[in-house]
């Protein structure tokens, strides 16, 4: 990279593409990061994406979505397939909450080339993961990765709609769950292409298949719609991945024949669009609003004297003035 | 109500201030809602608040929030105060992620007077709950409500946000937390003003003790500054609730004395401020781009013909033009 400036986007994006790990590190803190240079990265990135496939995992906090995302790409390099993660849950292990062994069986992959994992940060600005996340995993397909795994945990709001925009979303539950109040069933449940039980050599987990298959009977399907299979996975000895590996390509192929991925994309690039809009709108707020009058504005509604929405009209009249 | 406009925000604020809880219901379904009728109670509510004190509960999922909340509640209500609800949590029994047992208890307080309980919808619009958390907030102090109560899940951007917004904020934990990776503890850590162990009587308590005693020996304290307390409780036995709400008091009255709590309030009324800017700017792109360049763009890039940000330039071209 000698001679080039470290940060400039375009020389970036030539090494990550001819394999230059760092580079890609490097592009996707451009992308967490925003502003000029993060929307130089998704225009350039934006033609050569494409062929990359998005798979969403998600589930309540110590489900093992780590182990099975684990096993998982354990599954796809025995095929020979390359697989690239997001991580974006503050208990994943990917994400820094590790226990020891978890992190010592992550670094397997770690040094392998085929395998790249990311973390990507869970706190910060409003809506920068929900912006933030498709231009990473945008990146991540402009420079070669076919098999994106998005990891995200199943509770809050922003978490489950991000998991709920992969091309095919597995949902990761454990024996007992049915009965517990720990999960957003009800979330969960809408974005579930694909159920898992995991942890299933432990008792209840037929009682927990019965649970799903009930509340997928209460579902309406049409006759050609895909009604998400329910696997049973031990993720911690890869029982079963290979099953939820089938499923997901059954999955991504009736997706495909159905028109349902491109319907699904297309949802997802105009939700995208109106988070850039926001952002946008956002910069140019901070660009137009810096002035004495916005100042004193600010001082009225901080010290309560000033209600926020009629802050916002004057400023917004004062911009148009 | 017979004889005004349902939705009228001025006839309902003055009905909900006389004691009318479907009117205060009403409100808070028209500032979830959003819009121009949530802007306009927002304003009406503005000069009316200000006497409420907000008590933010958070932790990770089947920590006990909802029994200690709905124990903390039999607590103020015996000490003859009055107390509102609002839990954003979706795996509290008050948002319905209930087993029967809790719905029950729950039902106790509500059919209380003195008790004001409601659930804010987790999904939907980004950034919806973040603003429409505070002014539902500021709603219930403008109605008379003098303590707020706001439970919200420990996990999740959003939602740890939310929590730490409070005047005082409750970090819930259980024994054994300290050896899972199932809480975003790094994030909670930072929240907290005062900590509960809550199903103290389980194996384990002690050592949880120890932990949250040596993080927060890491964490640095001005000699002045509020260290945040370790309490024990038993909330299904209404154990240690006295010494939660001793401990809410003692918070309280640091924070006023040191100025703390009215710097936090500025810090919140000024996010508040960019929210609402953004909400506005939202609704303004909203009604800019309704002609026919837009609805070209936008398919543009639905079709992956166009980047969004690209999309979003051209648009505020056509804005500025």
């Amino acid at each position: 990279m000698s001679g080039r400036r470290r940060d400039d986007p375009h020389a970036l994006l030539e090494a990550a593409r001819g394999g230059d790990r760092s580079a890609t590190a490097r592009l996707l803190s451009l992308i967490e990061r925003g502003g000029p240079e993060a929307r130089e990265v998704g225009r350039l990135a934006y033609p050569l994406s494409g062929q990359g496939y998005t798979i969403g995992l998600t589930g309540a906090p110590g489900a093992g979505k780590s182990t099975l995302t684990s096993a998982l790409i354990g599954h796809l390099r025995a095929l020979d397939l390359e697989v690239a993660v997001l991580a974006i849950d503050p208990s994943s292990p990917f994400t820094g909450g590790a226990i020891l062994g978890d992190r010592v069986r992550m670094q397997d992959h770690a040094v392998d080339p085929g395998v790249f994992i990311r973390s990507m940060a869970t706190r910060g600005h409003l809506g920068g993961l929900s912006l933030a996340t498709p231009e990473a995993v945008r990146l991540l397909d402009a420079v070669g990765k076919r098999w994106l795994v998005v990891e995200t945990v199943g509770v809050g709001q922003v978490e489950v709609e991000i998991a709920g925009k992969a091309d095919t979303t597995v949902v990761v539950v454990n024996p007992g769950w049915g009965d517990s109040v720990q999960a957003n069933k009800a979330g969960l449940m809408e974005v579930a292409d694909v159920f898992v039980i995991n942890k299933a050599d432990r008792s209840g987990a037929d009682q927990t298949r019965r649970d799903l298959e009930q509340m997928l009977e209460l579902s309406e399907f049409g006759s050609d719609a895909w009604r998400p299979p329910i696997l049973a996975t031990v993720a911690t000895g890869s029982e079963g991945v290979g099953d939820l590996w089938d499923a997901i390509i059954a999955h991504r192929t009736h997706a495909e024949a159905s028109g349902e991925l491109e319907r699904r994309r297309s949802v997802r690039r105009r939700l995208e669009l109106s988070e850039v809009i926001v952002e946008r709108l956002r910069e140019r707020a901070r660009d137009l609003c810096t002035g004495e009058r916005w100042e004193q504005i600010t001082d009225e509604v901080i010290t309560n004297r000033l209600d926020p929405w009629s802050a916002v009209d004057q400023m917004l009249d004062a911009i148009d003035a």
